[in-house]
């Protein structure tokens, strides 16, 4: 298997679009703006649900799953809401179809047409709210702390996998809540889960935040985030998590009995994460020589090549390997092995390497004869030769050096990728050569975020929730500013 | 709790309805036909998912994910297939709403009609094969043996929580072989899967057979499907394995270049269940007190409610179930301590016999002193005391019963509801009387099939694959059959 690769240096987007194809991931569908996942793919998606999934579990939250479709009128009632997120969606307008009259084939039946359109979720806070306006009557009720996995749609013209996809993949969290302390609370406990997740699975390190106004969730009072660098110094929103006030609670009448019998409206939350957190896994990471993965979330940790000739070599070889895997497995270490004899060891060598497997062993007869292998790690392309004796604790130790190392390394080009800015001048200077965080005053205004972004096409990442106070002046208004905010262009 | 469960005896389908609204599995939602599934009812779910996900990995089978929405032209391509599947379906016709120019509301915008409508995908082969012609090209890429968990829309006029929605949950396996001995063997092997599941799983015992020709997927050769029995005597299709020849393969112009390089058509399988089963499991066990769950499918295995006065006694009730608690966890139990003391036990015992908990452990003050507990049955709604000594053992070997005691009880029931019938006369009395599976020859014409069909309200729910041979004549024509068929009135 030949990588060719578009080298990052040469085009950045055009490398990501070739990894993702030739790394068997996703790939685009015959539906426009619908991407498949494939196995390969879809198997790393795995990992991160059940990642997260056991995360949210043992914080108390509950699975559920609220229907596809929202009625029209839904959308309507929470004023913010729909400006946000109804516009660009797929709507459903009939419900049957036909054989046309004249035989050209098959048609929408005209006479099949709702009363109601319905539209194809683009996020459940309408629905869910309706629903919970029947589960919720009593103090005794809440919270209510509950998660969704599923599909989620939102019509876009410009569409990249993983990254903006008309269709995606998500989770989505709604919680309601008896006091407003306790909703403020449970956002932000949602956005330290997905920093950990990040962090400690993905290798990828995040800031904490919250958005400015113009950047919130529609519908909500805060929106708190976690953002990345990807390595081309732009950044990309990870995840979020919404307070949402008593907005949705009132726009659907959604009330509970406190404990002194007086009735109060619901305090909420929204949060979630998406297929988007594999485009920001694939950026951080990966090299010129495809795929780079974290040991958590890879489907294959240790894949096993056979260098052999004859049939009596490899046998001789798989012989010697199979207590091996039986060990790795049993310390839930997922290992291949690799025993096509349609391929080459070469051939299979770059595979691994396109598919970003993090440890390689290699075996051939020498090996055999000194009772070693040769080990090879994804992340830092080296080789070295170990003994048998002691394999397994070696690779133990080295898929923990390996998540480790991804991280730090990643953490350092974030780090160094953070400049502060004491003009307009300097932000812009900075955009444009060295990329990545810029930080800088900020007036707190929409007006001045909104021009800096038209100039620069950079925009204000987050607030970082450890902005330290310091007295300043905007770079572009050059009015007073309290602490200084995270400017970036984006994904 | 007060269950006020209607009787089964009274009304069988009120019942159904009353028990899975009460036991929180799911209610019907604001949009016509598509149900919210309930934490409670979604854990089972997912417990589900899990155990057949496991078994489908087992045998080779990947998970990937393909587009919600089909365009349109996708379902003519293969001729019978359209007709039994994209005429009740959701169809997307635009992409955009916009304000009213009146300001009374969101409308739909004319101006964003898609070119060719879209479809939700009632089922995916369409968009699969589509998507196989770019993945196979050689023998090498097959067999491709891909599952994909998601959700389906099929319009329904008449709907019923789990049993008939127009949205529901499903996985759907597509695989693709180099010859048909081998796609054959796949579609048997999933039936066998199916019924290893509802059998060890739900313990819910099935029959194995073939679907008559006119019960066929739209574009199958063969279904080969699993039929359960309800305690109302209805049978229930609880899942389906599809052999699909060549059918799909042409339509979608898929072929691949076999050892000797010469291209043919790919050979198809698709299989599918869905929470349809939900159904099955809740109409095989429950009761007049509701909800009965074997215990592989339980999310609580164990609850146990402590009944005391005061916090001391409650404190020491605490103290004493710590270290149980914790053993039984340990052991892979599910288990809930429920001190609410907001509610009485027998509140408690009411709401966990409703919910289908296995075993309901309770300990009082005397307990405390004997050193026992009252350990209570679901299934029998028998008690006894059992000394703190044995009781980790003895709560083990418990659930094994009850898992096993679920399956004996149903499959007798399902024993005594096959009845032979050698005349038209017997078959109608038998479906009057007592219902259930009846034995019957029938000539295997689609005319005698559909007359009896809409004379009685019983179809044919398969040929069973161990059904002898047998010299007969068929009930309603006399003309000769070679071997009984079951039928039954379904779900």
């Amino acid at each position: 298997m030949s990588k060719n690769l578009t080298k990052r240096s040469e085009d950045y987007s055009k490398w990501y679009n070739e990894l993702v194809g030739n790394a068997d991931l996703a790939e685009n569908s015959g539906v426009r703006g619908c991407m498949v996942i494939k196995p390969y793919g879809y198997a790393i998606w795995e990992k991160m649900q059940a990642a997260l999934d056991k995360m949210f579990k043992e914080t108390g939250h509950e699975n559920a799953y609220f229907p596809l479709f929202i009625p029209k009128s839904y959308f309507s009632k929470e004023a913010s809401h729909i400006e946000g997120f109804a516009k660009e969606c797929a709507v459903v307008t009939h419900y049957r179809l036909k054989n046309a009259e004249d035989g050209s084939g098959v048609i929408v039946d005209p006479d099949a047409k709702l009363e109601e359109e319905l539209i194809v979720r683009p996020t459940s806070e309408t629905i869910i709210w309706d629903t919970y306006r029947r589960w919720i009557q009593s103090y005794r009720d809440l919270p209510l702390l509950i998660n969704q996995w599923c599909n989620v749609v939102r019509w876009e013209m410009r569409t990249r996998l993983f990254l903006r996809t008309s269709e995606f993949l998500w989770q989505e969290g709604h919680t309601a809540h008896a006091t407003k302390k306790e909703a403020i609370a449970e956002a932000e406990q949602m956005m330290e889960i997905y920093a950990t997740f990040a962090e400690e699975h993905m290798a990828v390190p995040v800031i904490k935040g919250f958005k400015t106004a113009s950047e919130r969730f529609a519908g909500a009072l805060e929106t708190y985030c976690i953002e990345a660098l990807m390595q081309d110094g732009k950044a990309l929103q990870a995840g979020t998590s919404h307070f949402l006030g008593q907005n949705f609670a009132k726009a659907f009448d959604v009330t509970f009995a406190n404990k002194e019998g007086k009735k109060e409206h619901v305090w909420a939350t929204s949060w979630g994460v998406s297929t988007r957190l594999m485009g920001a896994l694939i950026m951080t990471h990966s090299d010129d020589n495809g795929l780079v993965l974290p040991p958590k979330l890879a489907p294959i940790q240790v894949v096993i090549v056979p260098i052999y000739k004859g049939m009596e070599q490899l046998e001789e070889i798989a012989e010697k390997i199979t207590p091996l895997i039986k060990e790795l497995r049993a310390k839930g270490i997922s290992v291949k092995f690799d025993q096509r004899d349609t391929h080459k060891p070469g051939f299979k060598f770059n595979e691994y390497e396109l598919k970003g497997v993090p440890i390689r062993l290699a075996i051939g007869q020498r090996d055999l004869e000194n009772n070693t292998y040769e080990v090879a790690r994804r992340d830092t392309l080296t080789k070295e030769t170990v003994s048998s004796d002691v394999l397994v604790p070696h690779i133990e130790q080295l898929l923990e050096h390996i998540q480790e190392n991804l991280y730090l390394r990643a953490l350092d080009y974030r780090d160094t990728h953070i400049t502060e800015a004491n003009s307009y001048e300097e932000l812009k200077d900075i955009l444009k050569t060295k990329g990545g965080f810029v930080s800088a005053h900020w007036d707190g205004t929409i007006e001045t975020e909104a021009q800096i972004k038209e100039q620069t096409k950079a925009s204000i990442r987050c607030i970082p929730i450890d902005a330290k106070e310091e007295v300043g002046t905007c770079i572009l208004t050059g009015k007073p500013s309290a602490k200084r905010v995270l400017f970036a262009k984006a994904y």
